[in-house]
């Protein structure tokens, strides 16, 4: 009862209409080929695959899950073939360096891939994301050596990566780490120590699994200064590049999740596992955290997946299903009832699945186009611009995203009413896969303090600058444009709350940072919904223009969604604006104890 | 990784020192027996009981499941066992008439033992809750022999009871109904149809099970003034009260569920089986919603049950949890971390978790004692004003209660982390369990419609009087009480808010039902916002005065979590009166083809 084929056309129009891929992307230094054309090949093709090949095996790997015996993991029916087309297909290089194997092309593609991996099959995903995510650390942190040895086969797929930083004592708080690195006499290290929660730890996609392990060397000074990061091959490599020995590494269990249960999700224990140190000693959780600021867009690109998918199985539904009758008088006189899409109570569910979805689409690409020009741009003020941007909108990706994936998948179900809550039917199971991504790569609650703590104070406030700009120059252009006022006004008002806020917390947060740990759940919304409020009239603003190609349908429901979202969903900024200057005061005033 | 205990205190202040059981149920007639020494004595023989043989239970069901084998339905291991003490210790018939072996308490108390059973056990406790439905659908609508002989066999729990509604055609729209029944030569019914999603349909828990199974004579008008109510028995019953055939009905199938996996879940087949008619032929609905309302309460219980269990884990979890250091500084330098509970935004969700739990608790037994004063009362218009009350708050109940239990679920798997998305711990059950309660007996959207589309209109507005005075009276005792102020001024903005949206509904409903139903959904949340509002309000005039005798620092946790509610939770009452103000305008403006 999943309903899905990618929606090409708002992807286009995200990319195109709205951020304007051809001029900000299509024209940076080394992506002459990555034409607007392409991009249109790329989608459809992308596509065809995930639609044909890994939609289908979605709910057969969530029955099935992945099996351990004598510590080889197996995944479900389908996984490896489909794996095996995926890597033929080219995809695991997309945006890879072509040094290496990869095609080069701009990570806007990659992250456009991954969404409709995401909307067909989050479990398959994980695999090649996790390689993604490894790959591009080592490519901006390993030696000349190890980039030879690993990145081209990360590349093209035949190896994969993972990231082994969690452990049963310590998850946010890497400090904790226990996992020891002790050097050999030839320059590698031993490792040893056990990992928890390692997606793709060990599965028969691939034929060496390639774990970047943080771990602490017997010197290493206590807490976060202290850990370094390993890579720590399954099999170890020949100096010809031939695989070698079994290292010490082996997997001790697989969890039993809520969901994604078709994603291997791993017990490692490294028993004096051969590893080699990558860069420099200490300085471990830095180049992980490279690689962590990545994943968690792919991440929050998961949430959009999934959106996307319950909204478009929840329509399809909503128009089949007859039950009961139109309040305004019976719709379709002819039927034994009237489809569910005429109650206004389901329109409206359906309504805010949209706006919501659309919105995440059109924030996530922002953010993708900014990510190529942080790359790629020739002008370091402009690279310096789009990292900041990035930096200052990745908390927002990953959170504001994940929870519109639960959120959305949720009202898919309650649409389905109990039909949804039936496994067969699959709905169910876009809530169970969505609720991983509010917690991994740093819960929801992390994304706020990392917000708040550290993205608003960076630089002196330069990364938000590069928000406020945009919003307070769109503004002043707009605001005796009569067409645009009833977006304008909105995202003026919101956006009034949120610099207020800002400022309240810049005063509060300074003198006690408690104050801003209160408030920042509330500040990430608040934010979130000036952002998409930015969004949503800047897509009215692109759709009354009718710039490109698509049904002038398209621009109708584009304005149609916008001011739903304007008057139906951003209104909850004022709850979440008085939330944030209550202080801490009442979320403080329990003691520990009294709870 | 669960823990609970029963909320002893809260319920004994929500009982006696809010709602006043002692003087206003108590003093029933009829009540004599049911002292607040009583309650305290079954509060705590139901607190051993649940938290001793079903919480042991839960993970265990949850993973096992039911199995289906030859139309045989097993229960999960234990269940049998469980079922047996709990029968054997009388829970069945606590609140059932003594004129059929019933001990005869008030509702109250069942509400109670309620709640505690669905914090522990949720899939049990679906079992005894159908029978408990069927019990009071029949003693109020079924004929004296009827009565004699089913009856009692419900109230000593060795027979169980199902409501038999949904087809694969219709759920919310029962009208749709199929199952036929055809007249027999000897005054009984032969029914024949499917009826799906039937909780308890089969199982091994009792000797027979009671069916009531709406069905179509053969001269039904159509739609839903064409349903008939029918009793059929598993085994058939002889004259003498014993069990005699196998009557011809069959379990066709279970469901594999999100959740609940320990209740049985059936396709139930009817193929020519024996019933009886209950009530007037084609007044089986009206027969069929008596039990209806009384089941939406229950199902409101059940989300108050699991928020208690999340929330209180989540406490556990959070105090032992030790990650990261304290904003302020750590909190325990002789650890190697602090726990998670000094973190501001863990300490603020385990408040919103508080805050919803403990007001949902307010309102369920708020109107658990109007249930009883409406049943008892020996005057009349008493009688009424409660009956009043009840009908108007059960949408709420319902609703706004299964939100709470689902919202609090995942708050406690959020702060569990990593760990609340491992089945093993428990918590992600206790989400995939909450999310049914928001479905069935009525999704949360018919709910809204019943509240603004029946509720509201009904006896020209005289139930929302019920809840309208108090509420005025409340603002206008306490309008000069400088010690109330905080509490008072937010309850008065709220309601003002709620009385506004009335009046608008009342106005634009009428000419335009399309007008409600695009509310509907907001306005339930408000309505249940400000009837928070008022009950946190008495909450926080009864800890000043500090009545009965519980512990100081107990009044003073109220206090607290009353100005967590008013300060960080009622602000969300403003963006929902904002979105019902917006009209159905933004909601319809698509197309239903243009989706």
């Amino acid at each position: 009862m999943v309903t899905y084929s990618a929606p090409l056309d708002d992807l286009r129009f995200v990319l195109r209409d709205l951020h304007d891929y051809g001029g900000r992307v299509a024209a940076l230094p080394g992506c002459e080929e990555a034409t607007v054309d392409l991009l249109d090949a790329v989608l459809e093709e992308a596509a065809r695959f995930c639609e044909n090949e890994l939609l289908p095996l979605n709910q057969p790997g969530d029955a099935a899950g992945c099996s351990l015996e004598n510590g080889v993991v197996r995944t479900p029916d389908g996984f490896k073939e489909a794996y095996r087309a995926f890597r033929e297909g080219g995809w695991t290089g997309l945006a890879c360096n072509p040094e290496y194997g990869g095609q080069g092309l701009p990570k806007t593609l990659q992250f456009l891939v991954s969404e409709i991996i995401c909307s067909t099959n989050l479990s398959f995903g994980v695999y090649p994301g996790l390689s993604h995510g490894a790959y591009h650390l080592l490519e901006r942190c390993a030696s000349d050596e190890q980039k030879a040895t690993f990145l081209p086969n990360l590349a093209n797929g035949t190896w994969s990566g993972t990231m082994c930083l969690t452990e049963p004592q310590c998850g946010t708080d890497l400090g904790l780490v226990r996992t020891k690195a002790e050097p050999a006499e030839d320059g590698t290290y031993k490792i040893t120590g056990t990992k928890i929660f390692i997606s793709a730890g060990e599965h028969d996609l691939t034929d060496n699994i390639v774990h970047l392990v943080l771990a602490k060397l017997p010197d290493a000074p206590p807490g976060i200064k202290g850990i370094s990061l390993f890579i720590v091959p399954k099999f170890l490599v020949d100096a010809d590049g031939g695989l070698g020995a079994r290292n010490g590494v082996v997997c001790g269990g697989l969890e039993d999740k809520m969901g994604i249960k078709a994603s291997a999700t791993c017990v490692l224990n490294f028993d004096a596992a051969e590893g080699t140190l990558v860069g420099a000693r200490h300085s471990g959780l830095r180049a992980m955290f490279t690689m962590m600021n990545m994943a968690r867009l792919t991440v929050g690109l998961q949430g959009l997946g999934l959106a996307e998918t319950a909204y478009q199985s929840a329509v399809a539904y909503a128009r089949e299903r007859l039950q009961g009758r139109a309040l305004s008088g019976p719709a379709h006189p002819d039927k034994p009832a009237d489809p569910i899409i005429v109650h206004p109570g389901v329109r409206g569910d359906l309504m805010t699945m949209r706006a919501l979805t659309e919105g995440a689409r059109a924030l996530a690409f922002w953010v993708a186009l900014e990510l190529d020009r942080a790359e790629r741009h020739p002008d370091p003020l402009e690279r310096q611009a789009a990292d900041d941007l990035v930096a200052l909108l990745t908390p927002l990706v990953k959170a504001a995203l994940t929870d519109i994936g639960f959120d959305v998948a949720n009202l898919g179900v309650q649409i389905f009413g109990g039909h949804g809550y039936i496994r067969d039917n699959g709905m169910e199971q876009l809530v169970r896969d969505a609720r991983i991504a509010q917690i991994y790569e740093g819960t929801n609650g992390i994304q706020a303090l990392d917000l708040v703590g550290r993205k608003l104070v960076q630089d002196y406030g330069r990364p938000l600058r590069r928000f406020f700009h945009p919003v307070r120059e769109f503004l002043e252009a707009n605001q005796t444009n009569p067409e645009l006022a009833e977006f304008v006004q909105p995202l003026a008002k919101v956006f009034g709350r949120l610099q207020r806020a800002t400022l309240w917390l810049a005063q509060k947060g300074l003198s006690d940072p408690e104050e801003a740990g209160a408030a920042a759940g509330d500040y990430l919304r608040l934010f979130s919904h000036t952002a998409f409020a930015y969004l949503w009239a800047r897509t009215a603003e692109v759709s009354f223009a009718r710039a490109d190609g698509l049904a002038p349908e398209f621009y109708d429901a584009k304005l149609a969604t916008a001011r739903f979202f304007m008057q139906r969903i951003l209104p909850q900024s004022s709850g979440l604006f008085a939330a944030i200057m209550a202080g801490k005061g009442p979320t403080m005033a329990l003691d520990a104890e009294a709870f």
